[in-house]
């Protein structure tokens, strides 16, 4: 049977981190689902971007990164306002998995009660390789590119994303 | 054709510079769709008044200020979770329009990429004229009732307003 | 104090029954709110117009019939799934009213429950004057325009309503 | 007829302030309707345990205190977003009630405006037994199970209630 | 461990054959979590009567059955959209239940596929002792009240719940 | 720049049809945006599978029939429940397209409206391969594998599919 592992992000941006975790636990498993979490959200001040531009740079990562995209699926998920069904709606969302990989206490705190098998996800430098800092150097007009894949700089210039940002931060709607 | 303009405010409450800006759209456009948006929100501290309340402020003001009713729409929108769809939204609830009047930074971007015109609102004092301050000047008990129209001040009073916003902030219901 | 009637439709579209008892209840009070209800709604075959649209309808039908625009507020007001909460929204969105006009069972109990007066719409020919047999006619490509005011009928084709509406009844979306 | 009252609380978690309340209110009427309120929400830091769990507190409590239970009813309602719609919604999931017991602002306020005589509750030390706190000092290692009846420090540890908090309070998963 | 077991219904309202079944099965668990399902809806005609309303009901027969209040818990949840997270969502507002009584296929599958123990609810005359047979005959004029607990038809007698089903199925609100 | 459709579907479950039709776009564009609709939905007669399962599904028959899964993007979108916010509810989840391909008259006049090209979806015989048709024959017990791919007949043996078809048939649970 397939080894099918389960990652969750939002993705605002994907950086190089998420690249170096999906690597190592394609080292893991047979296959990936690589939740972009938060799907319905987008233009604000913590998720920029559209779950449709996230699908975009995750393939382009993918592809550049030469990883076999048969080994991975990627499936936006809407959020739902409680915790205690959010388990049961990725269940819905995906194809079956076997393992959970994350640091996130919660997720993996969710993950467990239902019975999963959760194991930490690789290392990386989370103090360099963060969609916070990310978003932080952007607003601010910072150096970010070289903490994200190439492709993802590039489509981030495409569809003006820094000013985007810039202007969510200057005063959010409400 | 009808040149018609656009212009969102949360109206919490409804202050000099409120009118004195849709008293310059009027002189730019045949009509001006007023919304009133985050329309479901009221008794919160940032949101004291209920639609209706607010309904009622705008048209005893235009009303006060002899604007001419027939050349003004106001409509209550409720809010959207998700930005990506709250033009459209916004569509659905209004005649058609051509023209976006605002300063704020998301409305502006979200409107332009959805292909409208959008224009910067007219000059007004906004560190004297602003819902915020006044709410909190309502709350302190600071004088607040020559920030906003006659009508406004006394409909206020009426509906026992301020009171309720002191109310409010005690500690809000969650 | 001003004596405020309440009259909910769902005005898809707006026919001269409507304009009847909007005349007839003017007698009876000094103004009247008429609430545009399901105003989420659009695009389907029960409910083909938008709230904006149906909005333009009315205020046509009013200028068109000299009412004087300022006895009447027009408020568009979303459906809650819950009828328990019904009265509650609707007294959130609207100026405060004293009695209630309406033939319909439900909205007669749920009003007559939260201790409003409500009255019996006045007369007119249900049998003629329905949305749902103009709604029937246009799809059907029959005669309807004699059942609704001059404006309503010219600005449901002006937006090109009648051919929306058997598009939508070819078959429904979902 | 009965005289019924009604105390809304979050229960996150019970404590002995609660359960004071509850025994001074049953002196001055015939039942009473517990809500636990924000009925959905569970696994986040000031929400921890769903609403079954904090329905077996406030159960095992009763009988701990020997509290006949025929004069009490519990019951679980989810929040609405919209303040406006409140009252409706808890009357709907309630038997009826003619007195309400709060010291929360908005929760009086509402009420009165929906026309229900308010009571204050009965006096307990607010600093001392407070949810809140009782949060903190869970997540921080300190003692707390002397704020709370035995019952309910039992039942906290039994689905190891702490260790969730701790973990929620590491980071959220939004 | 104590044995806990689940009953899913709307009662819309409470029979005889309601009663019967609880009896039954509490003859083979130590406690029963009775769910009042599709709580949120009331006031339509496959659901007149409010959450509240239905625990009065089910409460005051379980006390005119002698039934021991000890062993049994009752909690109104109400419907979610999705099918998927419905198990999920019901875990989250009971205490821990470890076998589901059901003959209904659907709830059945749910819980069978979730990993619960599934039983077959005890017999009873379904032809007989139905809801909607029961809101067919209130329609209609017909008795109804000996298909019910003497104390459920006093009830609905109080609450003037025949007419209220009666105005409802003369034409619903939508 | 690359030319890229969208094909909405809800492929519940996914036949020969679809494979025909998506064959056949990608002979006309770069790439193609599969949306799989009513994400949300499963376990209900009409929509008897869960998004993760649809998934499978086309992508088992993408790989079956040697389509380059590079030139194709599949992705579950949630319904919402208002028309007039679809469209861009689509746009947020999916990367950009220029061309939409449907039969459909109100997903044409949607995005229509919305200023996109439409196209027919190429010809295939409608009667025979129809998802409507496949659930009946599958829950009457009827030989329905001829008509989906042979991966599509063998996924939904592997989870039992037909026989939760034939429960959810029986009675659907509200």
């Amino acid at each position: 049977m397939v080894r099918r592992g389960l990652y969750v992000g939002r993705f605002q941006p994907f950086h190089l981190g998420h690249l170096s975790v999906i690597e190592k636990i394609l080292d893991e498993v047979d296959e990936l689902v690589i939740v972009i979490g938060s799907a319905q959200y987008s233009h604000d001040v913590d998720n920029p971007f559209t779950a449709g531009e996230r699908l975009v740079m995750v393939r382009g990562v993918l592809k550049e990164a030469n990883v076999d995209v048969e080994r991975v699926w990627i499936v936006p998920v809407p959020d739902v306002d409680l915790h205690m069904m959010w388990v049961a709606e990725v269940e819905g969302y995906t194809p079956k998995f076997t393992v959970v990989y994350t640091n996130e206490p919660l997720t993996r705190r969710l993950f467990t009660e239902a019975g999963y098998k959760v194991r930490a996800i690789p290392f990386y430098d989370r103090q360099v390789y963060s969609s916070t800092v990310i978003r932080e150097k952007m607003t601010k007009g910072q150096g970010w590119k070289k903490l994200v894949p190439a492709t993802v700089a590039a489509f981030i210039e495409q569809i003006d994303g820094t000013n985007r940002l810039k202007d969510l931060n200057k005063k959010d709607k409400r």
